[in-house]
């Protein structure tokens, strides 16, 4: 595996992939590699000739008050694992080299941006637009792989793909999971050992509002997600956030009549903020 | 020539073009050519293997008092002038191709775009930002030429291409001007014989500034601009709406210690709204 710190870098080498006709994956990340990140490298290796793998903490989607000093970073291993996952070339810039002085570009998603978890994290979308589209025209990969774990990311990159006429397929993967449940993040490792035996109820809670509304199109939404609330909000440890039922295109609130439904909550536990999601086909 | 009026088309066209390997031009334009349009397009013409013109009167570009709907449309002498001028391939696509419903993404240049005729126009450069990274995305271009009578959604778009890592080189060329100095423009179409007769007298006063303040490191910009100010407003039919020195970078006001400086303008002269600019080196 090569690494490029540098767009330099990164250019010759995807010089020499197109000069050989490779097909080329890219899987963005921000390091502190678990086995949901590479199992993206993994597909993407699978799939195409050759795997891109970015490692760029972005500050500027994080809030002020966010956890953007205590975000673990630990490059030797997650190297050692992107190279074991079939990763071609890791690019791993700094800062400086992604935003340079004078930068000032933004792009947004209207809409989509603002709603669940960009409520309590203004800018954080935009942010994460921006250095994905940066990459994206960097490394101009033939797919780009991202999990489902961050579906309100994921939905809002296939828009902006769209909408900008970037010649990429977005491939979104199923989320990665302990076997209690708990959806793989690097912010897990921040959980206190009494706080990780609380965490893999988030998960349990979505089952539960899927197994009550899957299949069943005469159920009311609201009311399953007020009792879910509810129940959450017995535990000691979690303070909720949001949960709630989408549209999976526009995030519109998902009504009586929506067949497809995005159930995606955020909550703290402890010092540390937790996303999870489910799909939810309301079919008869 | 040919023609594609949809995106369909335009990536099968382009397609052949990079299976033999032939460098691409794009000169992005509202149609209604004149010969400053044309000079791009025969530019690229020579330089490139192949050159492709798109034609689009960008609806989110105007304003909604502005002249969207009588925007000079003139297809047919344009298919022609463009073949004329060695157009390889006309994009002409309708706004549903271009905004489909869903459509939600626009980007930003902070800064640069709330400057000098972005005051008048809030979100003009936002639109033509987002037009102009789609039509860089569709075509994904070797070069892209823009015309200088335009100065400032040049220094955006090469401000964007910078921040966004886009792999394309952005050309700007000399404002092509009739005899009697006035930049040509689509818009001078709409001048009756009075006010056209008025018009050159927008780049006679910034020629008049250049004179004083080319090579003249110690003359004080503000009294000469203030000067050239007041002899605009003595003409009755040119009612200024903005005349600044500027830096061609930052497109912050232009301090006394600038050496290269961007001196531009907007006037109304009837119900015609022209720009125009002018560069001026002060170095001594």
């Amino acid at each position: 595996m090569k690494i490029a710190s540098d767009v330099a870098g990164l250019r010759a080498a995807l010089k020499r992939y197109r000069a050989e006709g490779k097909s080329v994956g890219l899987v963005p990340t921000m390091g502190a590699f678990h086995a949901g990140h590479l199992a993206l490298m993994r597909t993407s290796a699978q799939e195409m000739d050759r795997t891109v793998t970015s490692l760029f903490v972005n500050p500027i989607q994080f809030g002020p008050a966010e956890d953007l000093a205590r975000y673990p970073r630990c490059p030797e291993s997650d190297a050692r694992q992107a190279a074991e996952a079939g990763v071609d070339l890791l690019f791993t810039p700094g800062a400086a080299e992604m935003y340079p002085p004078g930068f000032r570009s933004r792009v947004e998603v209207a809409g989509l941006s603002d709603r669940l978890c960009g409520i309590y994290r203004p800018g954080h979308f935009s942010g994460v637009a921006t250095v994905v589209l940066k990459l994206l025209n960097l490394v101009q990969p033939d797919r780009a792989y991202f999990g489902w774990k961050d579906a309100q990311q994921l939905l809002i990159i296939k828009r902006l793909v769209r909408d900008l006429n970037l010649p990429v397929e977005i491939v979104g993967m199923a989320t990665v999971r302990e076997k209690d449940g708990l959806a793989l993040s690097s912010r897990n490792r921040y959980l206190e050992p009494a706080e990780r035996r609380a965490a893999p109820r988030l998960y349990q809670v979505l089952r539960e509002i899927a197994d009550r509304l899957a299949g069943h199109p005469e159920t009311a939404i609201e009311p399953v997600l007020a009792g879910a609330r509810r129940r959450l909000e017995k535990s000691a440890l979690i303070r909720l956030q949001y949960l709630e039922a989408v549209d999976p295109e526009t995030l519109d609130p998902a009504g009586e009549e929506s067949r497809e439904v995005l159930v995606a909550l955020a909550a703290w536990i402890g010092s540390t903020r937790l996303i999870d999601n489910i799909m939810v086909s309301r079919h008869g």
